[in-house]
């Protein structure tokens, strides 16, 4: 089998000037050195699966995974590994699904801007589920996960934005890839049968954009990462696929996208890793207001502002603001998302706008209600979409100013390590308490060294 | 709900001149009362399941089930059901996945011929996995069989061919909705949880055309098996979906396929039923060689032919014939797939061309070298697809002759009866012995009075 999966050598099926991608990418992910990268790639690596397991367990408790897990109740699954956030525990497939459903639900989770892939999802749910049922160590977990968000994400540049637009929810069909890929890599399958998995990965695409605000949108992310364990399974037990299943012209990414741009996939492979351009959402509602929060919280830390020293808040805003988030009223947690009035009263009050910001009681809190009326917003057109310009006036008279041209979590402004820890306790604090949520950091912090990954799940789980 | 899942108040995402056929299709498959068909189609229905059977244990002890039992050996499946064929029992999903695997393994299953779609893999499989674990009667089963292949094949007759073309795997990326609502129907799902499993299957379509050659083709099947029984068990469990998956903008028809021609699903919606219109192989290869080899064994069966009595066999064939399947002197079974000759050769021998009749040992037989080698074609470019004209002259000095207008297996000349028996035979006696055979074959015609499936699927175990 050598020569077929030899990339030098294989033939493509694709035809002229298709390079053979499967096999190529199959060859990366069986051979490619551990921690192969710098130290940027290894970090952002870190902070992705910190950021991922975060969302994970914030959403744990959620109706959209209580039902995915009666449903593998009724299968009986099997014993094998942990769901982030609770005590149930199931197969390594089941894991992979409900991992990933919880980690999507708040629409928190990372972000390859350029594809806007949720890479963590699929990638780092099906890695983890396999890692604690075969032993591997952390250092191997984050090679698989580097590399996993590698194929992932090189297909989606081969592909967006045509995929995109055509209907398709690219991080569930390309994330079935990724997992693939991590987990050959985990299960140190050779080259061919790394190709077997990619191949049979490769009949899995999954979600259409149509289910956005209904549970099956976080299904998309669980099914990947679920499909891509199952595929590097089959193939280590000699099933096989497509060795051209992705380029052939009959084969994936021809059928589902318009645009294929090869170079994308094949350009600085095992030099270029994706995961170095991934982002992390501060707050959990919609990008476009982030600017706008993002102020209120510079000026609340840097004056030590309490909502009963604001007198009026002024805001100037992209266009977009006022279209999708000018709800002046909320009554429920949901609309608080698309309130620009109640996020920036919130990042006063709070100092964060995470998930517990946007509750049902949050949202209805008196001194909030107060305080979202005292915020005013006006169109004002040479705003960048990434910016904001925020005022506030101070009960005492003070008028304070700042103009945010990037706004945290961009590439630009990256989230800190401290923004990123912070974010993980609003989200872990309430579901497993303050000091277990310091001990998971702690875990993921140790990750490279450690020798299997047992002890964080142990402290991930409810 | 009500407002919702009425049909005729549903507001459609589709825009101007859509049906809301999500909730019309959850609507049908949850309300259309039980056996309300003729009974033409119901006698279809019951040929299509034992057709199915019949091909799911042939293949059971393939490669391709055996790779994929061992993946589910790694997830611990729980011994719910059974796996047609062998011995081992799998969970609900691993049997939907291991039955669809070895239904189309040997390629040789029913067709749907205005699609191309093999309705009773995903349908089949799904069903009866349910069906077992939840003690359904057979006429329960059969019901599901029927809405859940006309689910399938209305999606497939409104995006075929554009959606083929594409190059998608119509059996796996329609048949996890057939599956659904066979799934639905059999759960009881009420018309809003049946349209919830539509919508979630609608975000896993299955396969495409570049895994054909390889153990991924017959995966589509069994992976659409699953992933619409599973689908089913979110939705009854309250996991949500778009009630318009199918048909809005970002919905999956409009995602992949151009052609959508949405009065293919509504017209006649519970009056025509598509598996009234299902097919099924008489000979286990392509069926451009079917007239050679129904000629041939029809003249052996009305003479009673043996191999000693031919001198000399002569066949006028349409052109793909020997394009297609021209091989002189195949060595192995599957080229003896691509060789008229030798197909010809086993119809006048054996009265039959299955599974066995191209296995590497029959193909090498002294008698059948011999015999192949005084088979002719010549091309006659007037003789149509369907159609060959075939004579042989027999030592004796008899000349015999038979035009073949359509081949047996046609909707023109279908199996009869008996034809289907034979062909079960042919695929269950060498697996479970003659006597099992037609012991499961009773159970199959007792079905629709059967309390449940159990000795059933006790008489197809291995």
């Amino acid at each position: 089998m050598m020569s077929d999966t030899n990339p030098m050598r294989a033939r493509s099926a694709g035809g002229e000037g298709v390079p053979p991608v499967t096999v190529m990418l199959a060859d990366f992910v069986a051979k490619h050195p551990s921690c192969g990268w710098d130290q940027l790639v290894e970090r952002e690596a870190q902070r992705t699966f910190l950021n991922w397991v975060g969302c994970a367990i914030g959403a744990s408790r959620h109706g959209a995974v209580a039902a995915a897990l009666a449903a593998l109740e009724d299968l009986e699954s099997a014993p094998q590994v942990s769901v982030l956030g609770r005590h149930e525990r199931v197969d390594m497939s089941g894991a992979a699904l409900l991992n990933g459903i919880s980690s999507h639900t708040f629409d928190f989770d990372d972000t390859h801007l350029k594809t806007i892939i949720h890479p963590g999802g699929p990638v780092a749910s099906a890695a983890l589920a396999l890692a604690e049922h075969s032993g591997a160590n952390g250092r191997q977990l984050i090679d698989a996960i580097v590399l996993g968000a590698d194929v992932a994400c090189r297909v989606g540049n081969a592909i967006y934005p045509d995929h995109y637009d055509r209907g398709w929810h690219i991080t569930g069909s390309t994330g079935m890839l990724g997992a693939a890929a991590a987990c050959a890599r985990l299960l140190r399958l050779d080259p061919h049968q790394s190709a077997m998995a990619l191949g049979i990965a490769a009949s899995q695409p999954i979600g259409v954009r149509e289910q956005f605000g209904s549970m099956t949108k976080a299904f998309h992310i669980g099914a990947a990462a679920r499909a891509g364990l199952t595929s590097a399974l089959l193939a280590k037990h000699g099933y096989t696929a497509s060795l051209y299943a992705l380029e052939a012209r009959r084969g994936l990414l021809r059928t589902y996208s318009d645009k294929c741009d090869w170079k994308e996939i094949e350009n600085a492979l095992g030099e270029r890793f994706e995961i170095a351009f991934n982002s992390y959402k501060p707050f959990a509602c919609g990008v476009v207001i982030h600017p706008c929060i993002d102020g209120c919280v510079q000026l609340r830390n840097q004056h030590s502002l309490r909502s009963d020293d604001i007198d009026r808040v002024e805001l100037k805003v992209h266009p977009l603001v006022l279209e999708l988030t000018g709800k002046r009223s909320p009554t429920i947690g949901l609309e608080g998302k698309f309130s620009v009035y109640h996020a920036c009263a919130a990042g006063i009050v709070f100092g964060a706008a995470g998930e517990s910001e946007f509750s049902d009681a949050i949202v209805a809190r008196p001194d909030l209600v107060a305080l979202r009326e005292r915020v005013h917003a006006v169109v004002d057109p040479s705003i960048g979409e990434d910016s904001a310009d925020v005022s506030i006036r101070c009960q005492d008279g003070r008028s304070l100013h700042v103009f945010v041209e990037h706004a945290v979590g961009s590439l630009q402004r990256p989230m800190s390590d401290e923004d990123l820890c912070r974010k993980f306790h609003g989200l872990v604090d309430p579901i497993l308490g303050a000091a277990r949520a310091e001990s998971i950091i702690e875990h993921c912090e140790a990750l490279p060294g450690a020798a299997d990954v047992h002890s964080l799940t142990a402290a991930a789980r409810g």
